[in-house]
């Protein structure tokens, strides 16, 4: 019967697997910007994160953990070191070892931006610490431009997935790279999470329907007013985006014409 | 204890009210193009929508209901008989008439299209409808272009809520009349429910964060791969954007320039 | 000789008719929000404009004629009176009887807006209005909202153009209605007049391009650092959307998997 | 007197100067793709165009010039011999040399592109050949992606001028990578030149008016139903966004909410 059939679909989606490891979360958290530490804690918690970023900086250097990971619930969520902060590959190769020792973990977000006002990613450094930091057994996850060459080296050069980005850092506006995350989506064999950028429930789930396979959010929750219901709201969002996709959206624009339908006016004036 | 609070958090976001009538989902549902009774059927439950649009042309005219209406559970869901084929306001309200009789619902929405190709709404007519349907005891809800002149005078009419759209209908485009809709948010004291042309769960998300009370969806669900599952899409979609309005999104495009960090150069160097 | 053919092309377009009249510039102006008369009559001459609306609320009531008209060139411009500040069609007709008489002329252009902080046009009454005017004998040019219902029965109740809206009025975004603005134009038979919201020179020619017989702007223009600069600029960039028009626009996204071109290193290791 | 100050003024615009050479064209054309070469020459002719870009592969191997140079008028135009087909810096720095024999002139157009697919560039081979050929004495002129960082190493390395694209080429989506281009310009001391995705003489007005120096336009004249008169269409835009960029645009979305006039009705009521 198919009202049994509807009772027994649970809409779970396809797990993502990185490195190995399998999420059922695709909806990765920055640490920054939270106005306290409870509302990192209770945002992550509703957004069902299993994977957020810290900034090594962030981390005590006496080799003891800073008050930060306290926060983070190590049961439910992988850490994901990043090297933000740093200005080329020799200093990333430096904050990776670092955070490896003091997070206890070889994965490692790889940042890398020369220029402190716009945080852009450099391409040349960035490949060259993903070489030197996969030989040296890291994990890594290279943070670039939405550039389909790029992506393509850096998993050749062992990236265990690519993060392009959606918009500038910070500025909330959403999928602006579009044009290029489809034909790194089209390329790539690891997979690809969009970081950066994303300022709304909305974008995230936009970035899942166009088969990215998770994103990574932080301004747009942490300065909500609200971060604990937005995480929430990501949670959904990245969700209903996935179970979109695996749905198979209908063709965009390709019905610009209604479909015609009978007029209802014969029927009425036989009425 | 905060563990405990996060607990607490329920993540119901405040209820849909229109005409006395208290509706827990914000996503309604239209009725056409499904392949068979039976997707719609699945498709509508794992929507959790709580309010379906059928076409009068759909419902048999001896006064028996039509097997489409065998299809939709009633006690979960309100129906909403829509004048879809109507040319004018005289048809519209002879069809609102048949409606109430057939479906027993003193509901109607109001659409009326003069032209089969695009299914454009005729502004002077939909509100002349409006007028005469208050009088006669309707519950009107107008589906109109999003001009926000015309929903002023609906909603001093009497609409119950009024119907805006989004793109043209079947197009799938997406929140293309924005600009307007932001006008119609900010003056409405009606609900104002998004129809046509959104066509993913993004596009209801996108709505809803910007403060629509609710989006009706019909081809994006109807036409998809699997309807069932982008029932369920849409649904979390709907809900994500609802909790992101609520929960405040942050400013969009404030902060181009990124907020610059300390360097983690000086960090590095002190190793 | 080809050489000679190219000296031959003037690349003037085709020029536009309203109501019998021809113009060989499809721009036309406001004149209102100019820092002065002097920067308004040469910004109105380097703009190549031949149709300049003025508020009748701007024209002395005595019966003569404002200090505005004296700054308008009336052997290369047309009056275009408008109804701006009225509320009804009452008013509206009123206002063009009183306009014909100062101004000199049977055109107006009509704009009906209830809402003093929107300005956006109203639909019922502008039909209205527009009907009785063309009864009176005026050349009406109806400004509304991009709707193609509408625009159709304005267009059937005699306007000699219609002038549907970009965006909203003063705001500078360009084509927002562009899904409609396509069937509007798809479906006309007398010339489409896109009036407010181009805030660029790009904005204008993305008008032409898409088919509109003529824009008109006015905040872009008369609220730029250099007036008279900037109408050169919106003369040029209309001129250019235009001549793109006629010449045949290649389709957009076609190609977005670029052409294969055969690759360069067998040529390179040849040598 | 004011009418004499109007006919003073010219319109021209700042020229722009690469490498010491003034060019009074801002619009730079690319060859390929033109049904003959008869079009291309007219095309070119009409653009105005001073620089145009020549694929090495187009040019006879055995050191005397193939047919297309015979149909661009050397007086007139700049050749920019273009690498495209190479697939890393050490082809590139070959073709380059080839190029320089042939055509005479050491300038080139940098493209690195791997992959025959999407012809998208190599930002680390790039970076590379273009130290390698301002090394050898040649005017660099690198396409890459619209990545901030780079092209800030690029004009570090010597770049002449840096080529961003606008979006994928051949796409005709126009500037999809604004967010970007907008750090470049802020950012960059050489000349920024737009390049690929330019589909529409309204996009490279664009293109200018946010405050690029130059663009280069291929598919969308070229491929354009008419392509003679298609190029003086991009003449006029580029000539056009100019203008708008040196007369100051006004701010876009400023104003959502329309300057509230007074409303006409005290002075009607007063006739």
């Amino acid at each position: 019967m198919t009202t049994n059939t509807t009772k027994i679909r649970t809409f779970e989606t396809e797990p993502l697997v990185i490195a190995g490891v399998t999420f059922s979360s695709r909806l990765f958290l920055g640490t920054g910007k939270y106005s306290s530490s409870a509302a990192m804690r209770e945002s992550i918690a509703a957004s069902g994160s299993q994977l957020v970023t810290v900034a090594l900086r962030r981390v005590r250097t006496d080799g003891g953990v800073d008050d930060i990971l306290d926060h983070i619930d190590r049961e439910r969520c992988r850490l994901l070191p990043n090297t933000s902060g740093v200005r080329d590959a020799k200093e990333a190769v430096l904050a990776a070892e670092l955070a490896r020792e003091a997070m206890e973990t070889n994965w490692v977000k790889l940042e890398i931006h020369p220029d402190p006002k716009y945080l852009m990613p450099d391409p040349v450094e960035t490949l060259l610490a993903t070489r030197e930091l996969v030989k040296r057994g890291f994990v890594v996850l290279p943070y670039v431009h939405a550039d389909p060459v790029l992506c393509k080296q850096l998993e050749e050069a062992g990236a265990a997935a690519v993060m392009p980005l959606g918009a500038p850092i910070g500025s909330n506006r959403g999928l602006e790279t579009r044009a290029f995350l489809e034909i790194i989506l089209a390329q790539a064999r690891v997979p690809v999470v969009i970081d950066a950028g994303l300022g709304a429930p909305s974008h995230a789930a936009a970035a899942l329907e166009m088969g990215a396979d998770a994103v990574l959010v932080n301004t747009a929750i942490a300065a909500a007013s609200d971060p604990v219901g937005m995480g929430a709201a990501f949670r959904k969002a990245v969700e209903a985006g996935r179970l979109g996709y695996e749905a198979g959206l209908a063709a965009r624009g390709a019905e610009l014409r209604a479909v015609a339908t009978s007029p209802l006016t014969a029927f009425l004036s036989e009425v």
